[in-house]
């Protein structure tokens, strides 16, 4: 089995990639649920609905967000009717939330109704939620506090950030549809996909048993930088590190998850960081990390595993 | 002050009428929720929705129901995802149940979120529902008990009625809103649109305080006949009538409204009817109820002013 930790769309991108190469009986993918909120009695799950669209392939390649084909006749009559429409709901989408409120509203849990949506999507390998418990991403900035869709949609990242808090972590557990099959020692490595590191990983981190489970871990992890030449190939990465005093390279990338990272996937463009890492102790795999198709995607994903079969072998030395 | 009541489509017709002749601070109209339920979270008021759309003017004249401009990508993509969609929610009207679920959540009373809802579409009379208690119609047929919904929508008015149960109703009190200025003393009096008897002005009808003020009025009422040449314009009123043994004429609907009726409008295609319904005591006028337009429905409407005022005057000596 195949463990994959993911946020939105650039680490959907790499989801895709997964999921197009490894048998969809060995693969789980493992969702951000921090920057999940309630909008006019729907539970939006942004990250979640990012993968499911992409591996589904519905996503919209060119606006990088949402359906493809989508359609926005309910929003623009919200407007009409006074709504404040700060987060947009296409009239496709929409059927999704609605789906997931319902199942919801019955009594199934996070993870139930995620199964049922990536069913109805026509997804056969896992995706799930990374907790069935409330976990909200909270953004410390120089303005105060701000909720994730506060600071990412409302104020285009403008804050300057300071911090991280993810309310309601500590009470919570990962969701035993993935966690069971990684603590098990079934696992033959957990991918980090390359979502931003602070709002899309970190939320998944911060649940006290993965943490702990990946301290004691018997299994190998890699992450793919989500950097490019100093640059977050999409989203406020770059300006984040920058806020927080870090430098914009794979060597920060590295150092976030240096607790219980094997290896480090980086794109051909920071080659010349390949040498410190490995100095480190890192393993290294070098290749074109910006997923502009399909076959990008897949080959990302092939050298990730092959990274992590490195690592799993040096580890069983 | 002008009351009436209305169900669905035909009743909304004249509703419309009425919005059209009278100043929007002396009309009061008032509707049947007998047919509301929940459907993927969401409150839907069917004949609610009827009124204010007729009433705004975004209504579809050509399908009957539902807006104009109406598109359905969010039920296609529901199908999809294996959701049964027996109810057809337009992307548009979706807009409106989405508000309406949010202020319903919010704490507001059915009447708030309708009078908030009326006001979003530009509406600028008082459009109320009947009641913010439950109340849920139930047709009594051969094949046992259904839901309105279940009978109307899914079983398509096929099984034989025998009789109607409104749920709810012997505890449902009357939404202030409405109830107050005809109960006071205020009211030129009381309009029954051409909506179906049995399940649109009965539902209205069933709060113990509506028949308890009709009873002893102090207010013309006059009702506008839903049949025109022995059949029902849209709906299964005629075959209600049949299946009850009752007649399928305005003799049936006055029957029906005997207790409080002071006068009828009826169609001039049932003109014959008029000696026999004078006979019985009742004031009547006689004209053109098939609402093909929105002229015909303002005619409408000032006729049963007209006649309202008729018998005002005739209570009054």
């Amino acid at each position: 089995m195949i463990h994959a930790f993911s946020g939105g769309v650039g680490g959907a991108k790499l989801a895709r990639g997964l999921a197009d190469v490894v048998p969809p009986q060995d693969l789980t993918l493992v969702v951000n649920t921090g920057d999940d909120f309630d909008y006019l009695g729907l539970r939006i799950m942004p990250d979640f609905d990012s993968v499911v669209y992409a591996v589904s392939g519905l996503n919209d390649e060119e606006r990088g967000w949402g359906r493809s084909g989508e359609t926005w006749r309910c929003k623009e009559t919200l407007g009409k009717l006074g709504v404040d429409t700060w987060f947009s709901l296409g009239d496709k989408d929409l059927a999704l939330h609605l789906l997931r409120r319902s199942l919801l509203d019955g009594g199934a849990t996070v993870t139930d109704a995620a199964t049922e949506i990536a069913q109805g999507l026509g997804i056969t390998c896992r995706v799930v939620p990374m907790t069935n418990h409330p976990v909200r991403t909270m953004v410390v900035t120089d303005e105060g506090e701000l909720s994730f869709q506060d600071y990412f949609v409302r104020r285009r990242c403008e804050p300057r950030v300071r911090a991280f808090r993810f309310a309601g972590a500590n009470r919570g557990t990962p969701s035993p549809a993935w966690f069971q099959s990684l603590a098990s020692g079934a696992s033959s490595g957990l991918v980090l996909c390359p979502s931003n590191p602070f709002v899309s990983i970190d939320p998944i981190l911060s649940l006290p048993a993965v943490r702990g489970l990946l301290m004691r871990r018997e299994f190998p992890v890699v992450a793919v930088s989500p950097l490019v030449g100093g640059a977050a190939v999409k989203g406020p990465l770059a300006k984040m590190l920058r806020e927080l005093g870090l430098d914009c390279d794979p060597l920060a990338i590295a150092a976030h998850y240096a607790d219980f990272l094997d290896g480090i996937v980086i794109d051909q463009r920071d080659a010349a960081y390949e040498a410190e890492l490995r100095r480190r102790g890192l393993r290294i795999a070098v290749c074109d990390t910006m997923m502009a198709d399909r076959d990008v995607s897949r080959r990302l994903a092939r050298v990730s595993l092959d990274l992590l079969t490195e690592c799993g072998a040096r580890r069983a030395a």
